[in-house]
């Protein structure tokens, strides 16, 4: 179900439960007595905004998600600045998307390509009077806030950190050679701009959402996205220093402290319970908690699946088990559950994320064939399994499959395209990676003038 | 209260203060006043719901806790296998509930030891129609749901987080020597088989609930349960290499990385409101919310008392402070209170927190003389201290002792036996121990080949 | 808005939109249509006290946040010291505004100085009658409990969480040289009868609510006073051995863990949506539902601010990113919008944010000169940003300056004086401060015996 769509319908079950009872003509009769069995519209709306601010935390919980599985996969001479850059792009992201980007993804794209420019999101005068921070008439102030049936700060503060989500995709691949600033100045554009743009096609309204695209918590909007995005990024930016031999072998760059990376995995576990969940987008029916609950065991089985299917696939490809593989096995279940993860048979769950799990054990080598250097296994577990899990809507969730190739190309296109010009940009501009003795210094040192773990190890850190 | 008996109450409680109002004769006079004072039916499901999966996912966050309590107690050499064990049986967990476990442990116990063997559980007719996933009377399906009183799968999804938990306690134990794959063929049958049939007993509704065996959220049934599959394990396994000295003397390996360990704890603490305070059950009327207030608060207070007391035993008996045992008590604490968070006389709480965190410092080094090898003191923890606890309830709660006894003793003869013989098929056919040169090397180089710290260090890490 | 303002406001609510359907004068009208549209009393107790528990359980996870952060922050021989001193003030802090606390800042206030000294504190009659714990008139109970509009164990909880935040303060400060027994006893006088002395004046509804002081979550109240007791506590406690040359240089003493750092700050970030959302104190209304996604959109606008404008003073004052200015930053941001975090220009909240994130900049450096050795920066993201947090209550939000200024200096000659009492009377009898010799060799070893990082590099653990 698409943000739209599911908008819709909120308003519908708002009509049909709240508002129906209060009609007084009803009301006078024994159908009254229907209304207790119901949801309030006032109850709706609180209920409709305790998920949105809640699920949105564990939403935002994603970004210390992410800060920790890219500190425990990179170097410890790159851990400061992955650090930082994290933390930075999740600032980033809600002020560009304050500022700009919500507004140009859900104001006024009617079926279009854009929505409106206008600076700065706050609550409308509506909301302002229903709080009592504006003179105005109270009751018909409550009567259009619980007809809109949601808070809109909620609405924005769940939207803010899915743009959070997709840039944290990026800093991922890029880490360990590239610069922060230039870095954090393509974050404002993906948040403010780009991200914006495509994700008015669909969850604003515009022209995929009239063709039927169905994307319910964004494995194309968001994590795609970000994978495009990083894609990108990773072939103008090149491979790390020594990763790639002349001969075509590879050199192992293992990350630093895989119980960080783990514990990275498991918060993104958790908050994908608000990713997904949250993206009902309301809580305020029986039908809605029912189908939130759906929507949290599908996202559990996946992920399961996900990590089962790649530890499985390691072990038979290559005679190991290997950690890594089933953290990236755990991501790649999410985010292929996450366009449908409305299925009613959670089998079919198990099967999706399963299946993103062994796409990722594939993809991580086949990328490094190419010598795309994606020091996190980000394109895989995002990229590659948002375009299996949006195809899957059409396979298990009867989407149509045309539908779903068109808005898989359609926005694939346009972040290639438009993330390919910003990173030209600043690559012939200030430029975007650092020297190479920077590089083999460390970021930590020549950015931050730090070290991450000064008093550990005598290894890479002293070169 | 167990939980079959809270479902009897909740149930109780939605048809007197939702149905009840709902009698047209009542609404024809003057008590339909009454109906606004109430929480209508819909909305009651709507919370029970909320508080299921909500709570639900705090309870999954506590299997971050175990991996990173465990990752922090293990030698760093261990580290990446006891990260992988603990993902891989958190997904287990949720896969093997899904498709055996929940049917086991749920339906048609009906007084007895077992419930039906039957495949996947996935949303019946009657939420399918509510949904709109499947044609039929909406009205009459929102009538059956409402009766339900919460969602299928959100009820699904709060136990799953449980066999997982059972599941968690067992890794620790057993760290640092035993195989990744046969550690994980128990789980499969722990969570499958082994923890539903008990299970079933009484929170099924089975022979125990019958008596009136009381565990609130699971002392006994998931704390302990783990225990002894921990405890039998341990005995088979044996104790790592040069732990005990011939001459009685023990050789401490401590843990490589205590501030993670110092995490876990505090990610189980905050779990553990998830764990405790779901099991209520229900938040559709004011009084199961003042209930699940008041199990916070006991958790909390059980928790600090375990610190506390903890911290006092440690100085007066070695002289010393002790963080790990400060740990332990936490966690001690915490099961302590499990069986009966609904004490309404905070201070009890306190004190049967406080008796559970000596009880780990008394036990820890108790277990060691009998030359059982605990890695992380989880048999401490979840097994002593969910006896004590489920002793407790009789205690200070109003449970019968006898009972309680029974309880404790049938659930852990049950499991010594089952998961004796699970351990014993699996040492004596695909074996279970690492041999001797993997276990001096490492789990992680040996079963996963890399490093969890490749940069630190330069001791265990280069035997 | 204060606590014990929004209390009476909470009240009002409750009766206008719950009690004034329930009358039978207008229930037999069409006016009964009106119902529909609102809350009952019964579900906004319910949603009030979820309000309570789920923002209390976000809070206690701050306490996690901090033990993160200051583990991140001090050296390897101190790191296993400042867990357990973490861990052990949370428990303290929860024992002791139970046995004390609580009603001294809560009950029998009224416009004055002090509570009531009351030990113990447990659900009334009412609530046990509610919750069928005692017999009586439930009906009667269930009334008198919806005219609370929360279950009181619900606000205990929260209200607890509050005062382990300010000891948590304390830790950081005055880490690496401080002995943990007579630290823990600072802890019980603080958490029993310091915080909530100054916090009866505002929040129990003493003299300085009189006035109007508004300090919404405690910018003053928590933040503020943990920065007093902390600095008054360095002040007295001294430098750490070769902090400060004798020729006016610095020695920087770095971090040994980053990332944990990283991880303690987002963890604070997503407890903080708890400690500001839940100080709306309701969530039983549209309008309180809409509060609080406006205080969650401020409290993250302004972590944003704070960390962007960190990161830019940091490089146009030092040439140089730092990751701990950045973090710092995050916590400045936070405290800063703490007092109001109800702007309903959210603009306005960046500012505020940025300004604290610029302060806590200068503010660093500037103690280091005035030789107040603070370990993690504690004194000014939480004293420094705290102020400003308050004052920008009367420049943005429409608080009187006067009284403003009035609150700060009067909550901080209290904290001063009251703290360097305690401290000076800790000092002169078993001491604060760990031997010449002990801090040398780190409290790990002298006061724990163990280390925390065994296993890990050559450096400082090995003098």
């Amino acid at each position: 179900m698409t943000h739209s769509i599911s908008r819709l319908l909120l308003l519908a079950v708002a009509a049909l439960v709240g508002f129906g009872v209060a009609d007084p003509a009803l009301a006078q009769e024994a159908e009254a007595v229907a209304a207790p069995a119901g949801v309030t519209p006032e109850t709706a709306y609180v209920l409709n905004t305790l998920s949105f601010f809640l699920h949105g935390a564990l939403v935002m919980w994603m970004a210390a998600g992410f800060a920790m599985l890219e500190s425990g996969l990179v170097r410890t001479k790159n851990t400061a600045a992955i650090c930082l850059k994290n933390i930075a792009l999740y600032s980033i992201a809600g002020i560009m998307y304050y500022l700009i980007g919500y507004d140009l993804m859900y104001t006024g794209v009617d079926g279009g390509y854009i929505g409106t420019f206008s600076l700065l999101y706050n609550p409308g005068d509506t909301e302002l009077t229903l709080i009592g921070a504006m003179e105005g008439d109270a009751d018909a102030a409550l009567a259009a806030a619980l007809e809109g049936g949601y808070s809109v700060m909620s609405d924005w503060f769940f939207q803010m950190v899915f743009v959070a989500t997709a840039a944290s995709i990026v800093s991922g691949t890029l880490a360990e050679r590239i610069k922060v600033w230039p870095f954090l100045i393509f974050v404002v554009i993906l948040t403010g701009i780009l991200y914006p743009i495509q994700g008015s096609w669909t969850w604003g309204g515009g022209w995929l959402a009239e063709m039927g695209f169905s994307d319910f918590a964004g494995s194309t909007i968001v994590h795609s996205v970000g994978g495009w995005a990083a894609l990108v990024g990773a072939i103008i930016l090149g491979a790390r220093r020594g990763k790639y031999n002349p001969d075509g072998s590879i050199n192992a760059m293992p990350g630093a402290n895989l119980p960080l990376a783990t514990l990275g995995t498991f918060i993104l576990w958790l908050g994908w319970f608000g990713f997904n969940g949250g993206s009902q987008l309301a809580l305020g029916s029986a039908a809605d908690a029912a189908w939130i609950a759906i929507v949290y065991t599908n996202t559990n089985l996946a992920a399961a699946g996900g990590v089962v299917a790649a530890m499985l696939a390691s072990q038979i490809i290559y005679k190991k088990l290997d950690l890594t593989m089933a953290l990236n096995g755990a991501i790649a279940g999410l985010v292929s559950i996450t366009a449908g993860p409305d299925l009613t048979n959670h089998l079919m769950s198990i099967i999706v994320g399963a299946i993103g799990g062994v796409l990722v054990v594939i993809a991580v080598p086949l990328l490094d064939k190419l010598k795309v250097d994606d020091v996190v296994g980000a394109i895989s577990a995002h990229l590659v399994a948002g375009v299996w899990g949006t195809l899957a809507v059409a396979i298990f969730g009867g989407g149509d499959l045309v539908t779903q190739v068109i808005g898989i190309v359609g926005v694939g296109a346009f972040m290639v395209v438009a993330s390919g010009i910003v990173w030209g940009i600043l690559h012939f501009t200030i430029g975007i990676r650092v020297s190479e003795e920077e590089e083999e210094l460390g970021l930590d040192r020549t950015e931050l003038g730090m070290e991450a773990y000064p008093e550990f190890g005598q290894g890479t850190m002293r070169i």
